[in-house]
């Protein structure tokens, strides 16, 4: 299994973080990538994870991948004595989780993602952990247990009482990136229809990704990050003859930007300059909606790719992909993004 | 360099086709990626390349990258006696084109590309060459010698007097690709704003492209080819969550499209589908605007990336990037989407 986080310029603390994994939707791959994790040793180099979840889910999904690890029900973190051989858990949700099929879309499952989402963003806001790393819930069954949210970030944003918080996608440093740092992808849009883009549109929209996407890459580096702005526009808009979003909304955003001393480039033609980020020429993209920023970073590379939420109180990372409920408990699930998102949420918390 | 052309499962014909090269913009890369695919064996194995353009300028090629080559101008195309020694050329434009700057946009040098473009495709009209291969133009510079059009495509389209077109991306196989026959890309819409795109969306415009694509792509396998149909909105629109164009125009367009007896599937979010199409489970996606394609197929192999256009009564391919005035004349321009676009024109042209 690859992982990168080894290779960050960070300074490391004596106290290793605490690090909250949620378990996600538990019919989905959330509890064996959660095992798989564990097993890699970089993830305890590196951090003093738990899980908050169900422990005999968790259980479950030990025995789903023989591994040779004990759960251990805790009452708080600060009991929490993770090792490569045990498996701190902080129990959230009901026991009636343990009747969902795997793979299925249940109401009791989507509560049960809730329930421990909201009790480990509940351990952060506390300062009772350094972190959270989230597994994937899955919206529909969000939606059947009578939670009608996009996904993870729209909760937590409103748990933080946030306004101004982005989803970031952020892949470390390695093939066939060659930027230092890693590339973060900010999107101005995420969920919502490609007709309603352009509505929510607006420099100071693009602006306000552009410092998030500054802020978190400038913990990474030494430099002053260097960031693409995607134009909404094929060829940019191609001079006014496609589209006039570039003039209009980016080309301000940017001037804003240059004069607050972000270091931004753009808008350039979306596939442009996602070939330039992979090169090394940037550090960190603005793209306008959802498809432009994910086409691009899933195909640079979709195991290692994490989400981090920008511009909440809280450190919160995840994993980039969803339930996967068609191979859930099959034991095929790669666990290369969740060591990735543990590993990137230890570095933030470390100061990095 | 890297060619992919030999690789086509194909039957050779006896007699190698005729291909006339357009020179393209002349103050961009155009003249020296000619010069650099005729270095290139590959290309006098399989066909007989021929020159549209003026000859003092591709002399001028010839010097800066120092070939050994010869360039015989002739005044029709049955007179071409092509060699790796010798590139016959045909010429089209005035004298004025002499006097054009490297990386200059010039109204004469967008005549001048304009002049080679409807030469070459008159030659191809009236049967006197198999198939064009088309180097850059600069749509600037087109404009500036009165010719307003977005690019070839729509050029050729109205001299062949052809509505229903399509401009194909075209990635022949090869790592990181696993499909055995390539990749194609085919745009429902293309070089409009984005904005403009929800107007041009319907099945039947869909459907169409399908069905090009599926012509295209059954040419070069012995199966049917496995389509991919892009989701316009995020997530596939998530159930009608975000935006209702999968429910109204892509699914009765994949239903349509399977009763004619295609192997379409769809609509699937664009970012999972090119990461399943690089996998090798499809052999062609239809994307519904420009960046979509364009995005995944420049990350998947930019300088491979072959345009072909689909629809028209003669063959015409394309190199995938532009004239690049900011290296023209350098020396540095790489010739391996020309290569490859000699390549596949030769492959159709040959029946393949």
């Amino acid at each position: 299994m690859q992982s990168s986080f080894g290779g960050y310029n960070s300074s490391m603390t004596t106290r290793k973080p605490l690090i909250a994994i949620t378990q996600g939707d538990p019919a989905g791959i959330g509890p064996e990538i959660i095992v798989g994790a564990w097993q890699h040793p970089a993830i305890h180099q590196r951090c003093r994870p738990l899980v908050v979840g169900h422990p005999e889910i968790l259980r479950r999904a030990v025995a789903l991948l023989g591994a040779d690890l004990r759960v251990v029900e805790v009452g708080a973190p600060e009991e929490a004595e993770p090792s490569p051989a045990a498996i701190p858990c902080i129990r959230a949700g009901s026991d009636d989780v343990l009747e969902v099929a795997a793979g299925a879309l249940d109401a009791r499952a989507g509560q049960a993602a809730f329930d421990a989402l909201v009790a480990a963003a509940r351990l952060a806001l506390a300062g009772r952990v350094d972190a959270i790393a989230t597994a994937p819930l899955h919206k529909e069954a969000l939606r059947r247990a009578g939670h009608a949210y996009p996904g993870h970030t729209e909760i937590l944003a409103e748990l933080c009482h946030v306004d101004d918080y982005a989803m970031m996608l952020y892949l470390g440093p390695g093939a066939p990136l060659r930027s230092p740092a890693g590339l973060a992808v900010v999107h101005v849009t995420l969920h919502t229809a490609l007709r309603a883009v352009f509505a929510e549109l607006t420099p100071q929209a693009v602006l306000a990704k552009a410092r998030l996407a500054d802020r978190f890459m400038a913990r990474l580096m030494d430099t002053r990050p260097r960031i693409g702005i995607c134009a909404l526009n094929p060829h940019g808009g191609e001079g006014g003859l496609f589209g006039d979003e570039e003039a209009r909304i980016l080309r301000p955003a940017v001037q804003q930007g240059l004069a607050e001393g972000l270091d931004l480039a753009g808008p350039l033609p979306a596939d442009t300059l996602m070939i330039h980020a992979r090169d090394g020429r940037f550090d960190a993209v603005v793209a306008m909606y959802h498809d432009q920023g994910h086409l691009a970073l899933k195909l640079l590379g979709m195991h290692r790719a994490v989400n981090v939420t920008l511009g909440l109180p809280i450190i919160r990372t995840s994993v980039a992909h969803g339930t996967a409920m068609d191979i859930a408990w099959s034991g095929r699930a790669q666990a290369g993004s969740m060591i990735e998102a543990v590993g990137v949420a230890s570095l933030l918390a470390a100061g990095g």
